[in-house]
């Protein structure tokens, strides 16, 4: 092809598959393509310099601010870009825990915040900061009197709240807590980045990130709002080219095509947020009468209208991503960000929901409802297949390893689903009343065997640590189920 | 136009100037623009996603890792994308110093490094840690022994010097330098970004950073080599998404377009390191002939090919680089970073050289014998216009600011070049061998007065700070010129 000399490249075959994974990010909006394109031939400069070019990079730069800021309702002046999503968020709580370092140390955030968030406070620690963690219910949604009693404490440098769950859509109180917070001096940031979308962010925010992917800018740009008055400090080393606006180094093209494309997202999605709620609700209803043991996981009325995410027993979600892929459709699963990792989502840990065989289906204005319903057809079979490819499945003629004792169960080395595929087989085996024991060493069968006790009706006793590793997990049967 | 949709921009007529400022960034080279095109269709999604879009992103991206590699002469994993060069610099320097936390807490670099690594510095210092900068000799260029005296002393976490200056084309001594930093175990962190343009870059630089702007990438891409066998650890917090190779988040398409302008470029550059080293050779002769009382900066022959700065005395930068730009010429002037500042050029009064009346020529590929022709054509009216302007010229009927004592010059409150100026004009009334003090507060006095007192043939004598604010200089008149 001719618009790829220059560079070699693997040649890699152009898919058609239906794109149900939105937020982890859109492809190209034709609008971003033609701003990047037109604020290269002006903006290629650096906007600090006092060159010609520089200075018209400065105007380009400016316009797409102040765009940016009409589209969300801020002045200009509280418009930062920054070169990433992740960047903007990490800057946002960092950059408050900076500006008032003599007021506080100690950074708030909920359990189920994106990762970046989790890392920034990794890094807040190792700087000498503390760190609370606030839990959520089996929805994610943190109790808002529990969040305000953990931010108002003494000594409360930064709140972090997000405004809806990236992995199941459940909305946070940011709009009452951000108000109570303000009245206590102590600012509330919040990721906005998908609740952005459709509309659903409330106007008293004092600071909060967008990622410019999730509505089809480029992906090296993401946006940080700093409303007026609230206290913050550069929380990395800055240049001299750099003001707070263009920390990290920014782009003018893509800053310009992350404003010009926000305008055109916003103009395009006027009756999407009920079109696309409505084929949520589609799959919400859906996935329970197409599936066994499933549960569809996220606040059932108090969540993104765009996004719903399931988990089933006894499949891994990484084959179900697969086996959809080659069906035709893109899906996420498990902790959108972590599903090359062998850790379990802690977003789904947090809620004490299945982990394993998660699913998460995203919607776009492209999406139609023949996409949706194409997708539900495909549902039962892609996840029967999943489940008849695990070894030792339940009604598998394989020998589970049981222990000498029979009501013990040793799945240690066993990666999740396993463990509960070997609980659920020696199940039958177990009087009414009575307990068995399951040793598991992989860290999501902490939530997936609590999971799975309440989805089949039986009691999850206690959880013992192992001497030399691993855990013992103590289940009675409940239910003859 | 068209392809403005969706943004409101101010109108900004095309400029055709002579762009003589390639060491600010060149235009996008038209491989950049096709290749982010490209790698905008079938790399928009994130690598890390196990999806097919996130896979078909992952080979765009390692492609250019690889071809960036290629380009570089080091292996695909020794390559990272940062957001901006300044970001690679920044994460060079501060990376190494965490990765080696435990051998020593002092970052050595020399006094004419980049912005960047100053605020680095000052990053390090406020996390507890030390600096010690190395000074440079009056061309800009670091004493080799003095260098490797600071760097291999106890406790030295990183040693940081650039491959040539940004200001002033000085190379420095860093092959030697690396090689016996490495013998000692102390990796040399390098600013290689102007020197590897035309392949003035030696092999066995252990880390170092380049920007794609310079070669006509992307704004928002820079590039980290970290070789194998050095220990770096990253210096901010990164995201679950990333990794070494993309800390801070990358952009494919970005990427894709760096990479491939950088293979562009080096195809194109045969023979130009010798055509625009001729170029610039000319203005070097030149300027000294064509105006009075200029002085052509940096090393007289271990220098970059392609960029020249001088200074002239009783003008300023800022207004020499508008009147250029009026007659349509591009150029730079004083530090290249900190031209929107008071704050005279670091680099310039490290070396002792005349800050003010500053102008940097940076050439590229596209610059012709004519333009530089005629640039040099329009120096003397372009320099003498300025002075003419400016208050208070030393043939102008004026009165100098004088104090009681005809001997003391009271200069404070005027900005540079004014408190050169009145001296200058102050001169004629001295008899040989007799003092004259100047009082002046402009932070650019010491380095201008010395610099002046030099190419005058005068004597500076001394330099006492003032109760209240400013600094007297005591010159004796040596010279009766």
């Amino acid at each position: 092809m001719a618009h790829r000399q220059g560079i070699t490249v693997g040649f890699v075959p152009a898919r058609t598959n239906r794109y149900l994974d939105a937020a982890a990010g859109l492809p190209l909006h034709p609008v971003a393509v033609q701003a990047w394109l037109a604020a290269g031939d002006d903006g290629w400069a650096d906007p600090s310099k006092l060159t010609g070019p520089g200075r018209r990079s400065a105007v380009l730069l400016d316009a797409a601010r102040q765009s940016m800021a009409e589209s969300l309702g801020v002045r200009a002046d509280e418009v930062s870009f920054m070169p990433s999503g992740t960047h903007a968020l990490q800057a946002g709580v960092l950059g408050v825990l900076a500006g008032r370092r003599r007021t506080g140390r100690e950074l708030v955030h909920s359990s189920v915040e994106h990762s970046a968030v989790f890392k920034a406070a990794d890094w807040h620690v190792a700087a000498g900061g503390t760190v609370r963690v606030v839990d959520v219910d089996r929805h994610g949604q943190v109790d808002q009197e529990q969040f305000l009693a953990a931010a108002l404490a003494t000594g409360v440098g930064a709140a972090v709240l997000q405004a809806a769950n990236h992995e199941v859509g459940t909305r946070q109180p940011v709009e009452p807590v951000a108000s109570l917070l303000a009245e206590a001096g102590v600012p509330l940031v919040v990721d906005a980045s998908h609740a952005v979308l459709y509309g659903e962010l409330p106007e008293n925010l004092p600071v909060f990130s967008l990622d410019a992917r999730l509505w089809g800018g480029p992906a090296g740009i993401g946006v940080l709002v700093i409303r007026r008055g609230v206290r913050w400090a550069p929380p990395f080393p800055v240049d001299d080219t750099e003001d707070r606006h263009s920390s990290g180094g920014v782009s003018v093209p893509d800053a310009v095509a992350a404003a010009a494309s926000l305008r055109a997202f916003i103009a395009d999605r006027s009756g999407q947020a009920e079109r696309l709620g409505r084929l949520v609700d589609q799959v919400r209803t859906a996935i329970p009468r197409l599936i066994s043991d499933a549960q569809v996981l996220g606040h059932p009325t108090d969540r993104l209208a765009h996004l719903v995410t399931f988990s089933c027993l006894y499949a891994d979600g990484e084959s179900l991503l697969s086996e959809f892929d080659r069906r035709g459709f893109v899906v996420s699963s498990g902790s959108s960000c972590t599903s090359d990792t062998l850790t379990p989502s802690h977003v789904l840990v947090a809620m004490g929901a299945l982990t394993s065989g998660n699913v998460r289906v995203s919607l776009h204005p492209g999406v139609t409802e023949s996409d949706v319903a194409e997708f539900l057809a495909a549902v039962p079979s892609v996840v029967a297949q999943v489940r008849a490819e695990l070894p030792s499945m339940p009604e598998s003629t394989a020998s589970p390893p049981a222990g000498p004792d029979p009501a013990v169960i040793d799945s240690r080395g066993r990666r999740c689903p396993l463990p509960i595929l070997d609980l659920a087989r020696a199940m039958p085996g177990v009087a009414v009343g009575a307990v068995v024991t399951v040793l598991a060493d992989d860290p999501a069968a902490a939530s997936d065997i609590a999971a799975w006790c309440r989805m089949q009706g039986q009691e999850m006793l206690e959880a013992t640590e192992l001497d030399g590793g691993g855990t013992a997990y103590r289940v009675r049967r409940a239910s003859p189920a």
